[in-house]
């Protein structure tokens, strides 16, 4: 690892003065090899495949290297190749009253590491990103996918080296031995930060130990309240595709929150397109005596909804299932106090029509993400227009949210005298 | 400290919604309490001063509260009145293909707890500070300034009551019990970030100990680099001021680099300049010969340079003192290695009339703050135009340099839909 690390430190100089035509030259390449090494690709998939036979399917099936992913990931190498570069570019250029003028300017943080599970494909996501940023950076895939990711991080070095770029640029993590984490994240003399991407219990483990900084994502406890005003048939759009339009994602709604004034027209329409869906709805006691009601004038054949009450523990609940929780609350300020209580932070929408209301919606819902009139289901890197996503951040610090090529960099201050000298 | 935690995270959740102007409105009164109280502060000073017989004179003099120093913060805090207020705004606002416009709105990062050693006045540089970007705040002043600190402290809690914001907006650890730095540092469900200020020694001891990030300003190791080309008499006017004007800050440089094809003109001239002011000179080799061989030229009368052999370890000293290594370089690249290598990533210069050499020293010096052709004795918050400064950080992740308000907020996401879902 600390020979890993020395190279990476050394290519990362490299990478930070690389020109933009360099770095894009690098990306497109990558995009050519992994076309033209697809079969060779899948071959060390199934390498992987053949030992992982026992994993679950679900595991199995995030494993497989498809010839339409290995083409999407070569679409997203060019996309960001097209992008344009933002490091070096000079912000905020002033005259002070010394006569200094002071700017600053983007450049990359240096190395990075990153550590994730299963989908092979994220090497060339976490790469492409590292090239384009003009930093480097440490690789550590799953051990299952072992053979993939050397497969395609191999070619990573084969598209820097024919740019002009260090070859070490990209670096995989060569072994599947569990201390090679551990030595990753405790080498702040190499590594400048370190981005997880698996379960909460592996990000917890690594900001634990870590030595650096994380940029970290745990939970996604998404909420999206219906507030009094609202357009109701928007709200009930957006409420059902921020829950159904996809269960995994952390950025599907977990809890619905409605406001008491809309909640008994608005809610049996809303559990009648949950109930159709299967969606469980964990009710607190208020919308579930409405919702009891509901179903009991419901006519034979309608789709019964699946009803029970909410514990305490469901307005923490990171469901990542058909399944919500359901409260009514007062009005605006019991929505966000709620959310800001029981909510992780992540991306949480108001539904309104009132202007006062959404502004006071996103200046005072302490999250990543703070939606109007929207699905949660759009808190991405990509739908945010950032070209890529190198994870989500749940911290504060540093990058906040989807976080993409900015995230992967600093702004050091740049100043521009005559000859100044200090009084 | 549990109380003091629980108190500043229910604070900062009013300070982040507090409008400009009562946050104006409170540091405007604190500029008046401090000068209405300006005697009280000098008797509760005096007790400070009276329990610290067994202090050098350089401490007593830190702990001091003169006239001066309080006037001094009270303009501080009217200065920052009057500043543009950063919270809420919103940059970048775009719509993306799906039709939501998505942008960053500037928020207070929370809670930040700051611990520092004997200038009590930092209490209020700290506070204005803190109220000014909508957090909560936590000090720690030093044991021996623990009379005065409070002092100004009771200040700051009745300013804020005055204007409808809550008293618990800036908080002081009422105990000179160490174990309150360890608790403070140890409690990230109320604190987001810890800024300690004073000796290297501290701040190791917090970065290593600390269970929330830490911007932390370890040492400042700065370069001046004569480059060729360069306009002599303004290296020779810029390399004296960065090294003389004061020997004590940070930001003064403590390496001077000098090319070859300039060293045998410029470095006689120089050294003439740091004679008269008594700066010890450790060389390089080669510098040591070329002013050795200079210092036999003299006439007699002129002021003999003080002249030593460097060690490798001046090459990383922070002298902060009237002693200058120096050492000849052949160009642009050796001097931008050994800054690099050597140097603590704080603040470097290069004086030369050469507009690429100055473009690539801007890009290629890993430092916080790369300056052409200025002292590096510029390297501050105020001469940034900050405003304000609670700190300088050698750090890359979050904010690099001198720290203002910026540095005390994050960016979070705001979506604007029309009812947009998700496909």
């Amino acid at each position: 690892m600390d020979t890993l690390g020395r190279q990476a430190r050394a290519a990362a100089a490299h990478m930070a003065r690389a020109s933009a035509a360099s770095k894009s030259r690098a990306l497109r390449a990558l995009a050519r090899l992994l076309r033209e090494n697809a079969a060779a690709l899948q071959e060390a998939n199934a390498r992987d495949l053949a030992r992982a036979s026992e994993l679950s399917a679900p595991m199995r099936d995030r494993l497989k290297l498809t010839p339409a992913i290995i083409e999407t990931a070569a679409q997203g190498c060019e996309q960001l190749a097209a992008m344009p570069d933002v490091i070096g570019e000079i912000t905020g250029l002033r005259q002070q009253p010394s006569g200094i003028r002071v700017g600053q300017m983007r450049v990359p943080l240096g190395v990075f590491g990153m550590i994730y599970e299963s989908r092979p494909n994220v090497t060339i996501e976490a790469a492409a990103l590292s090239i384009k940023s003009g930093n480097a950076c440490i690789l550590r895939g799953g051990s299952e996918a072992l053979a993939s990711c050397q497969a395609l991080a191999a070619l990573c070095a084969q598209a820097l080296e024919e740019s002009g770029l260090p070859a070490h640029g990209v670096q995989l993590v060569p072994t599947a031995d569990r201390a090679a984490v551990g030595a990753l994240i405790a080498m702040p003399q190499y590594v400048d930060v370190i981005i997880p991407r698996g379960g909460r219990s592996l990000i917890e483990r690594i900001s634990a130990e870590a030595k650096v900084p994380v940029i970290k994502h745990l939970d996604g406890v998404c909420h999206t309240y219906v507030d009094e005003p609202c357009d109701e048939d928007l709200a009930l759009k957006v409420a059902d595709n921020a829950k159904t339009q996809k269960y995994s994602p952390c950025n599907a709604t977990e809890t619905l929150l409605v406001a008491r004034g809309v909640a008994a027209r608005f809610l049996p329409r809303m559990a009648a397109i949950y109930a159709a869906k299967g969606v469980l709805m964990r009710c607190d006691a208020e919308s579930l005596a409405l919702l009891e009601a509901w179903r009991q004038s419901l006519p034979p054949g309608q789709p019964q909804p699946q009803l029970a009450a909410a514990q305490e523990e469901d307005w923490r609940a990171e469901y990542l299932a058909p399944i919500i929780a359901i409260k009514v609350v007062a009005g605006l300020d019991e929505a966000m106090a709620h959310i800001n209580h029981y909510g992780s932070h992540h991306t949480d929408a108001i539904l309104t029509s009132s202007h006062a209301h959404a502004q006071r919606f996103l200046r005072e819902v302490d999250s990543a993400s703070c939606m109007v009139n929207a699905s949660t289901r759009f808190a991405d890197g990509f739908e945010y227009g950032l070209g890529a996503e190198i994870g989500i951040s749940t911290d504060k610090f540093h990058a906040r949210g989807p976080v993409g090529i900015e995230g992967l960099t600093s702004l050091k201050w740049v100043v521009l005298g005559e000859g100044h000298i200090r009084q």
